[in-house]
């Protein structure tokens, strides 16, 4: 059984606050020859002062609340890893919880972190939250929302995100930019901003072109590797010559069906990805895609998020720009 | 300012230990006068008790620490949901951090850790630690090894493995009743027991055909993707019809690397990887591998943990037998 702050009160004859007050420093209203005596008997019993006993004095638990989908998801994995790192250097600690998407469960994090008094909290939001949904959720800490966004905001929220609208655009542009005019989509969710803004500019791009986007066209998954299976079945006899993906699983379930019923990508058709997950390199033939910078955008949520408990200068709302990553998924025509 | 212990103390001139007291219910040697006038400031001042300041009282946090080489890394990702998810059930937090891999990294994570009074530990060991170095740790909480475990311990430990002996054994068997005999070994690291126990059980099924394991016929990688491309260049031109990888991403840049210099896999060499990453149900051809449960793991992890700090019943050593998915990397001949 270790030392307690309560075994050294104990014997020092003082109370837990008194030695509080003398492990952080905060001891001028204590008598030096208390102070003395305190410090000897916790040399003497080897008190080790824990984080727990040193956070009831300062109030802070120089801990962080990380609440995302999923770690099994490698798209967030890589949002934690940055935010671990950073967290890290800083001599921060980081809880995680995974939502599974369920709302639900989203409250039951942010009541634990809470609870559990972290410093921060850093959130990816469930699929379908919205800001009616995060107001209901009465932080009392400093956030982040990170990567799903929303447009409107108060004044303590630090958002992370990613130009999704220019992502969308982008991949379009590269799209028609190989010949192709009849282009299908894969949506993942039609319900948050982040998809939409994907949508939005990839119709700009086709707008650019005077194409309109054909309903017959969209397939609506769910961003899992499955949907993108049952997106190729829709698309199989469709007359496309290319398919853009709103994220990269749905892109590899597609090219699964296609390989299983003999038919050859990009030859037979192209398809574009978007986030460039690690298997998108590794998929034969490599996957083109739109990418995102993942661990940097959770490192830099953890920073500011930081620099604004410290009453540091922080950034407010950080935006990061898409790169497109080519590779041999796309054909010209 | 949320409204703390210290001011429903103030208001109520009794002792921070005193309401941590009453709200712990171990208020046995306190007046109901007392007990009542603080349970009404509470009442007035809609104080919400942290888990923190319960903490100081009952000694538990109801958090455990969780550390692993890469949360960007799916296999540890995977280990690290299955635990997050049963220690959730059972109300506990789960603070993650990664040590990518560095015993220094791993010292620090396991000090702070305790520093925050984690009711328990589960780690998967960097790659080189053996029992050696920890016992060096000296842990004060109970603690979980997962994966990577080593032969002697402490009677403190609870070691949930995989059967790797037999896991090797079953690759080996596989290749060899396939009709190979000229078969190529991939390592990743030699000094850890986990992939010692692979190739043991590899060099069983060998012998069983009275094949001896060829040195010239192993290679040294690092476990990583690229040192799998390193792995196939070193094995192109030699005399080798199947190669047995110890780890899946090893085996897909294996792939990466013949895709690019024309040559087909299982046709021009057969492959088989360890782990059965998402990723190994994608390539083309999809990967053979050894599936081990990895989600499960660490659910068992969690539970067994957390029985052992609430002194229920528990078990101590739990080992997961592994399975063959047959995919279509391995040609009979």
């Amino acid at each position: 059984m270790a030392v307690t702050i309560y075994d050294v009160a104990s014997r020092a004859h003082v109370s837990v606050t008194t030695i509080s007050k003398i492990l952080n420093n905060k001891d001028n209203d204590i008598s030096s020859a208390t102070r003395d005596k305190v410090l000897k008997i916790i040399e003497d019993m080897e008190f080790v002062p824990s984080a727990l006993a040193r956070s009831m004095v300062t109030k802070k638990t120089n801990t962080l609340g990380l609440v995302i989908p999923s770690v099994s998801n490698e798209y967030f994995a890589e949002i934690a890893s940055g935010v671990e790192k950073a967290a890290n250097s800083l001599g921060y600690t980081v809880i995680f919880c995974n939502t599974d998407e369920s709302e639900e469960r989203e409250k039951e994090c942010l009541h634990v972190l809470q609870e559990k008094c972290v410093d921060g909290i850093i959130m990816v939001p469930t699929r379908d939250s919205n800001e009616n949904n995060q107001k209901q959720l009465k932080f009392n800490t400093p956030y982040v929302l990170i990567d799903r966004v929303f447009d409107s905001f108060t004044n303590e929220t630090i958002r992370v995100s990613f130009d999704n609208i220019q992502g969308g655009y982008m991949a379009g542009r590269y799209l028609l930019s190989n010949g192709h005019r009849k282009i299908g989509l894969i949506v993942g969710a039609t319900t948050n901003k982040q998809s939409n803004d994907r949508i939005k500019g990839f119709k700009k791009a086709l707008n650019e072109k005077k194409i309109e986007l054909d309903e017959d066209l969209i397939f609506y998954g769910d961003y899992g590797y499955q949907s993108g299976s049952n997106a190729a079945e829709f698309f199989f006899n469709k007359d496309v010559t290319a398919v853009f993906s709103l994220n990269d699983y749905m892109a590899i379930g597609f090219f699964k069906y296609y390989r299983s019923h003999k038919k050859s990508i990009p030859k037979d058709i192209s398809i574009m990805g978007y986030d460039d997950i690690s298997m998108s390199a590794i998929t034969d033939p490599g996957l083109t895609t739109i990418s995102q910078p993942k661990i940097e955008m959770g490192r830099v949520a953890a920073l500011n998020l930081i620099n604004c408990i410290l009453s540091k200068s922080y950034s407010k709302d950080i935006i990061f720009e898409p790169e497109l990553v080519e590779r041999d998924s796309v054909r010209r025509i």
